[in-house]
This record gives structure tokens, C-alpha cells and sequence, in this order.
């Protein structure tokens, strides 16, 4: 069956593709969203497609109906733990950061950040630690293993399989891993570190800010990856490290764009295919249409605080209904809590919403969004102004993106957030024209560009199949230590010939001089 | 004529063009070629071109089959005075630079840089005083400005004009112009200063030597512009340079790609289309046909030292056609000097060769090659190997490229250059199928991309026509003086800070043991 789709595709609209075999890394939440688009094309194109999937994932789950071989592995952790964990996390980032003292507040983080690492390593055990498992890969015949860095020991296994590795990659806090391991130039006096919440006009002050943003980043992200290194080096038996197994990818999709993005350095072996999960859209169910419908020349409105964030405390969710129920505008809010009390009628909640169905809805007239990637590249597909909420991790940074942009408003905390704020807001963008210019403006440039970001992420997963990898875009600062990258050695040497030299100079004309004024005494004592 | 053109390429597979009118500033020799293409391919798609082309041009020759208008103009040179003028200066770099001693050399390359500052600005004058011509230009409504970067004021007109600016370039020494102008970053540890005649893999040695090499270039760069600043200021009437105009330009169209260049850091507005103008070979002519089939299986051999050379001294042409007559290949030499004495019977000299069509063919097996991007691009694009005889410019750093990859011998100096060093060349890269595989590998490089190199530089330039420019994809880089962009300011603001704190620390330190000491003392001494 696949050789005849290969050859049916190698016949195709869809040009040529040479049937390879891909080995995908476990990954979850908007990253596996993300990456399924793509395996999806994949297979349409031909080529077999096998997915290492975890028993605790909450989000790659084995349907009939998907096309793709599902792999799953043992990673000594329940679905439920998973759950609980996820829960805590959100729960804390969203309602208690702020209720915390610096030393509580650390310590949380702390305890946080040792559970990932201890969930990725029983991952990562799960699968480089089962010997059947490991023979079943090596006998697989794979010629790519492709995943998300967020999710460790991919790098381990592409090694083992002797075959190249790409990523697809949204961010790490200040692109330490992007800066650290894939050796992405990132200058801190234009280039704002992701998550500080600057943008590239930054002043002296926000540029020191930044510059101490990179630094501690670094600082906590070597500690961190220390656990890493030791199980990397454990494993492979030979002195290596977390980072540079990472460095050895062949190409790293990173799912953001220029639309998004502000403008900065970045390497041939980086591919910016931000946006590649949105598509037109499609028409929407029969009800959901006719209530759109209803909403007249004022249009509707879209909400919804992402997929980890469907439920909130009743005061909150009464604050927001009761923003709501004061504009014009009909809303569709995704939401799976109790029913607020204060709901306008003007207001309807759904356990689920085609999101980018309504945001392509000639009716959408704004987007109520925590600023997700996901979410907002779906509005700049569409070109719809946004009123953003955000709630944790990358959102409240996603959201300055957009906002320096002039296609979104951005308010600063959902529990202080008053009714009046949400409404200012929503009238700010709807009636004041230049948001929704601003918004068509990021559209254009996000759907004007020589290769749709899905066909590019394919074609450079495909060439690196081809061509057995591309290390002929990957840098030769990967070769050089740190010092030697900044040419710190370099530096030392001029300087310390530069002193000898003048050290010379100086004792030569301290010579010379002395020797002039001996000579005159001694004339004149001659003379004398 | 224009609009059914462009009515027609919107329905064409060509794909939708918004027909737009293109200004085309002056350029001469490869760079006319390369450029040519690219507006040969605007006219197809239903653009309208109009080209500045000075009274003394040697390339740029208005020709009846040429589909864009051309736009004359006076720069107070004739024809042969620039013919001269390049005559000197190729003799000079081929055949004179060794028999100088320094302080001569450092006065003719004074003197040639003179006389090219006086040329560019004797063109500007023909334009920009021209009040006639400027309110032709003004008139023109045109869309865009096109240009190389190495004929300057296309920025000013650009501005006047109030229109966006694309640049198509190959290089400046040591990317002067790009990295000071354009922002390129370029970190001397693992990115060789262009005409360095370095790789990517650099010893301690010569990374010293390749900081040397950025830094003294930049030197003589600032002060080879202080011209072009005065002119630009005087002529604007505000304090700007040379460097702060060419940074508007709002796309770098660079004729490189990772297939020669070592892969390195970039910006999003510097698009590498390298090879934009290769295309496939053409049946050759029919007795140059029966020459290459004669060949058998030994095959043919290309032989050309680029347009500016097709002379030398009889001595040195008696010498190649000794070494070309021991090669059982045969070989087609574009000379246009007299027939040497030594000329074997499987060489043929032509005054002129379909360069492209031969190097397509398949009985090709060797290019000998002075090391021009063009001629280099088109190997890569056909898979030759190639032996580079260098002569001057870039190309003894083209050819460095080359041979790093395994896909070229290189000599050293055509004039030292023994009869027996070539045919060692020719049978090693004939014989030792690596260099075959090697140029195989850059072709197959070469033509992997997404999208065609010459269709990605009208994508782009169409880009900025639609769009009024493309100011999403420059980097905020252009807004920082030196100092910002490095730190400098907030490393200072930091270790002043550090050295303060540390000053506070000590002196609080020194106090507090004072005082314990002088209480214990005072202790002591009131026990005494």
C-alpha cells in the first residue's frame, strides 16, 4: 500500500517525493498538534511514518483513523499523574504566582522544574532502556528521526540509528537551547531574549534588563541541564553533554515566522515555518452558523484561554460574562466550567470550538485569545485582531509580539482584570480601524512568502532524507568553545603582543633618552 | 502591450504578478549578466523595466531585441577611457602585483581606488545633477529601485523617489559593505573574511589572522567612504553617509548559495540566490558538436579565464597549450590572443564558447576556470570538477571555496604556473572520482531548494513592489551606534555597578572588623 501511495505521489500534483521511513519522537499538548499536521502530509506524500508514544500521554492517543504506525512505550508513570501534574502547573502559573513570596515562589519553580526532568528521563528510559524496544528501532529501517528538543533523548537515539535528526521547535525561556546548542546568534542589544516581554526597540535600561535576562538564563539552564549530561554521558559511555547531542541536528524547524517574529540573526540550518497548521476555513455547523449569522453587521466575537485552561473560578468567570453581555457583538466562548451566572445573552459557551473556522468567519470581528502560538497564528492567518489575556509560559511574551504590532490589545492579569478592561478593550480593537489593518497587514506578510511554511517543513524533512542529512547548513561554530566562538583567545594574543610591543618601545626610547642625556652630561662635564 | 502582458501572466502558470515598473541602476561586466536575467524574467512577467545606462558602459548595450526601455545618461567618460582603465587594472592585478615592492603596491591600488571613487561619482553626477533626467525619474512612477550596491546613489535616487530599494550583490572585501551596512553579523571565529582566502575551519593562526583581516579592512573601508559621506551629505543637505543610506535598502538579494558559501549567520532580509542564472545546456553548435563527440570517452575539457581575459603574453599561452596538449581529453579554449605555437591537436581555441551549453554536456569531465562566480556557479549547477587558475578580485577566494569541498584544484600562479602542475590537475580531478562525487554532491545542493533561485529574487522583488517594502525583515540592528550593538555601554554601566558594590562590600567589611577589633581591644583593655 505505501509503495503504491509513493508512487502515486512521485505522479502527483505533489511533485516528487522519494518514500522514506520517519521515526517521530513522543512529544504532547501544541506540540504534537503542531507536529501532526505535518506527519499527516507525510504520509499523504508517501512516506511511512512511526510514532513513539508514551502509556502516560494525554494528548497522542492511537485513533483508527489516523495513518501513522503508533509505537508505545513504558515510562513508569500513570495518564493520571500526568493529568495531576499538568493541573498543579497550570493551576499555580495562572492563580498563585503572585500570592507567593521570591523564596516560595523559587522554591515551586525548583520543585517543578526537578519533576520534568524526572518525567523526561523516565521517558527517556522508557525507551533507550528497553532493549526489545531499542533492537525493534535499529531493525526499523529508519531514515530520519524528527522531534520536538523539549522532549530529551531523540538526539541519543538518531545516533544510535546512525540517521539525521530535525527538529520542530517553538521556543525554550531566552532561546538558551536554540543560542546554547544550535548555536543561533542572538546579539542582546536588538534581539530580545523570548519571554522577557521586550521587544526589539529596547531602551538603555531594558537593554541592560536583557542582558542580565541571557545571562541568568544561561546560568540556570547549564544547572539545570546537569542531570541531563550526566545520563547522556552515562548512557553513551563517552564525556558528552546534553547540549552538544542537540548540536548535531541537521535542521531545526522553528514554528514562528516574520509576521511574528522580530527581525534577527539566524542560521542557514534554521527554517522559520511558523503558521503551517493553518489552513482555510471551513463552513461551520449548522447552529453555530445561524447563531453567527444572527450577529448582524457587529459580527462576533471569538473566545477562548486554550486547551490546559477550560475551566476558572466562578467570580472570574462572572467578571468575564459580565464584560461580555456590554458589547454589540455576539460571542462564542470555548469554555468547559460551570455556567456563569452574569452570561449576556449575547454570549454562548461551547465545550469546544472550530477555532479557526470562526476566526476565518467573514463575521469575526476579534479574538479574545491567552496568546498561544497556535491560537494567534490561526488570527494572523485570518487576519483578526486580538485582545489578549495571557495566562503563563510563553503567552504573556507571544502577546508583546502582537501587540508592538498594533494588532492586539494585551491585558496584564485575568484575576485583577475589572469588567470595564476586558470591554475597552474589545471596543479599542473593533472600533478603532488601525487594529484590524495592522491585523490584514500581518496576514499578508504571513501568506506572501515564496513557500507555504507546511511545504517548506516537508521539503526540508524530505531533503534531509535524500541527501542523508544537510550538515552542509550547519556552522562551524559548533567546533569552537566558548572563548574561541568570541575570540577571546584571540583577543588575549593581540593584546599581549600589542603590550610587548609597546613595553619594547618604551624601553627602547627610555634608553635612548638616557643615553642622549648621559652623552650631554658627559660633554658637559667634559667641557666643564 | 504592457497590460495585456500582465493581464496574461496573471492567468499564466507563471502565477499571479501585480505588474509593477522597475528602475535599474547602472552596472557593468558579471554584474550586468547576472542582473539581466532576473529583469528579463520581470518583462516576462509583465513588469516594465527601465534601465540607466551611462554614455561609457562596455556591457550595458541597448539592443533592439531587449524588451525593457533603457535610460541614457552623461557621466563625463568615454567608452575608452573606461575600457583603458580596465585594461590597466587587469594587467596590474594578473601580471604586476609580485614585481612591486610594498609602498608601490599600496600607491597603484591608492591610485586605481581613486580613479573608481572619481567614476562612481562622475556617474551619480550624470544622474543626480541631471534636473532634467531627475524629473524624468520623478515622473516615472516607478515601483521600485533595482540595484548593485557596488555602483552607488541608488539609495539617494531611491529616496527621492520615495520608493523601495533591492539590492543584487555578489561581495565586498571582507563583506565590509554588508556586515557595516547591511548588518550582516559575521563572527571572525568561524566566518572567513570574503578574499581572505580562509575557510570555516580555522587554526588559531588564522583566526588571528582573519580578525586582522575584518578589522584592517574596516579601517580602510571608513576611510575609503569619507568621499561618498561628503557627497551624500552635500547632496541630501543633512548629515548622513554612504553606509546609513545603503542600510535602507529594504532586500540583499546575495548571488551566492550554501553551496559554495561556508554556512553562516544572516539576516532575514539577505536572500541567497546564488546561480540564478544557470539554466540548462543548449544543443551546441553543429561543428562544435562533432569536436566534443570526437572526444570519445576521454571527453572534453572547458577551458576559459572569464571576458576581462582573453590575452596574454605568447610565453605563458605557449605554456598551457603545451600542458593542455598531454591530456588525452579534448579541449575548447575561449582565447581571443594569437594562436600559441605549442597548441596540440586536441585543443580548439574559440573567441567566444556557450560556456553554459558545454559545461551541460555530457561528455564535459574538467572546467578550467579563473574562479568567477558566474563561470563557478554554472559548473556547480552542470556537477564539473573544476582546476582554478585565479587571477585577481575574489576569485583566488572562490576557488578556496571550491577546493574545501573537494570539487576543484586549485593553482597557485598562472605566471609561475608549470606546464606539468596543470595536467597534474587535470588528471586529478579527472581520474580521482572524488572530485566528480564532490561536484555531484554541490549540484545536487544547488538544485534541492525550495524554490528556484531566480524565482525566490522575483518572488522578492515582486514582494516589495506589492507590498511598499519589506521593513518587517530589517533588523533593529540599523538603529544601534557600534557600542550599543555590542554592550559596550551596558557591559560599562554593569562593571561599574559591580565595581561599586564591591567597593560598598569592602568598605562595610573593613568597618565591622574595625569595630570588632577596637572593641576587643577596648575590652582588653578595661580588663587590664
Amino acid at each position: 500500500m505505501r509503495l503504491i501511495v509513493c508512487f502515486l505521489s512521485l505522479l502527483a500534483v505533489l511533485g516528487p517525493a522519494e518514500c522514506g521511513n520517519v521515526l517521530v519522537w513522543f512529544s504532547d499538548g501544541s506540540h504534537w498538534i503542531n507536529l501532526k499536521i505535518v506527519l499527516e502530509t507525510l504520509i499523504e506524500r508517501g512516506h511511512s511514518v512511526t510514532v513513539l508514544v508514551p502509556d502516560a500521554s494525554l494528548f497522542m492517543k492511537a485513533k483508527e483513523s489516523d495513518h501513522f504506525s503508533y509505537q508505545p512505550f513504558n515510562a513508569s508513570m500513570d495518564e493520571q499523574e500526568v493529568r495531576n501534574f499538568i493541573e498543579e502547573f497550570v493551576y499555580f502559573s495562572v492563580y498563585e504566582t503572585d500570592q507567593l513570596n521570591l523564596l516560595q515562589l523559587l522554591m515551586k519553580v525548583y520543585k517543578f522544574a526537578s519533576i520534568i526532568q524526572d518525567m523526561s528521563i523516565s521517558y527517556c528510559d522508557g525507551i533507550l532502556k528497553s532493549p526489545e524496544l531499542m533492537d525493534k528501532l535499529r531493525n526499523g529501517m529508519f531514515d530520519i528521526v524528527l522531534s520536538d528538543p523539549m522532549y530529551p533523548c531523540s538526539d541519543i537515539v538518531a545516533e544510535e540509528l546512525n540517521v539525521p535528526l530535525v527538529y520542530t521547535f517553538r521556543l525554550s525561556i531566552a532561546n538558551v537551547l536554540e543560542r546554547m546548542c544550535g548555536q543561533l546568534p542572538a546579539p542582546p542589544s536588538f534581539v530580545p531574549g523570548v519571554m522577557s516581554k521586550l521587544t526589539d526597540k529596547m531602551s538603555f535600561t531594558e537593554r541592560i534588563f536583557n542582558m542580565l535576562f541571557y545571562l541568568s538564563q544561561d546560568f540556570l539552564a547549564s544547572l539545570a541541564w546537569r542531570k541531563f549530561d550526566s545520563y547522556y554521558t552515562e548512557y553513551l559511555g563517552r564525556p558528552t553533554s546534553y547540549c552538544e547531542m542537540m548540536g548535531k541536528a541537521d535542521i531545526w524547524l522553528i514554528r514562528i515566522y516574520w509576521d511574528f517574529e522580530f527581525p534577527r540573526p539566524f542560521l542557514p540550518n534554521f527554517k522559520y515555518v511558523g503558521g503551517l497548521h493553518c489552513s482555510p476555513a471551513k463552513p461551520l455547523p449548522k447552529d453555530m452558523e445561524e447563531f453567527v449569522q444572527s450577529s448582524g453587521d457587529d459580527g462576533i466575537v471569538v473566545f477562548t484561554l486554550g486547551s490546559l485552561v477550560d475551566k476558572m473560578p466562578k467570580e472570574l468567570s462572572n467578571k468575564i460574562a459580565t464584560a461580555l453581555a456590554q458589547i454589540p457583538q455576539k460571542v462564542l466562548w470555548r469554555y468547559g466550567g460551570e455556567k456563569p451566572d452574569t452570561l449576556g445573552e449575547n454570549t454562548r459557551i461551547y465545550k469546544w470550538i472550530p477555532q479557526n473556522d470562526l476566526l476565518g468567519h467573514s463575521k469575526t470581528r476579534a479574538f479574545i485569545t491567552h496568546g498561544g502560538t497556535n491560537g494567534i497564528y490561526e488570527a494572523i492567518y485570518h487576519g483578526v485582531p486580538m485582545v489578549g489575556i495571557p495566562l503563563f509560559g510563553d503567552q504573556p511574551d507571544n502577546l508583546v509580539h502582537i501587540k508592538a504590532r498594533g494588532a492586539a490589545v494585551r491585558l496584564d492579569n485575568i484575576k485583577t482584570m475589572e469588567p470595564q478592561d476586558l470591554v475597552n478593550g474589545l471596543n479599542t480593537i473593533i472600533n478603532n480601524s488601525s487594529y484590524k489593518e495592522n491585523a490584514m497587514r500581518l496576514s499578508r506578510i504571513h501568506h506572501d512568502r515564496p513557500v507555504k511554511p507546511l511545504d517548506e517543513a516537508v521539503f526540508w524533512i524530505e531533503f534531509v532524507m535524500r541527501n542523508k542529512g544537510a550538515k552542509h547548513l550547519r556552522v562551524e561554530a559548533h567546533n569552537l568553545t566558548w572563548y574561541q566562538y568570541h575570540c577571546l583567545d584571540v583577543f588575549a594574543f593581540l593584546i599581549t603582543i600589542l603590550t610587548v610591543v609597546l613595553y619594547v618601545f618604551f624601553i627602547m626610547c627610555k634608553f635612548f633618552i638616557m643615553r642622549c642625556c648621559f652623552r650631554s652630561k658627559n660633554k658637559k662635564s667634559k667641557k666643564e
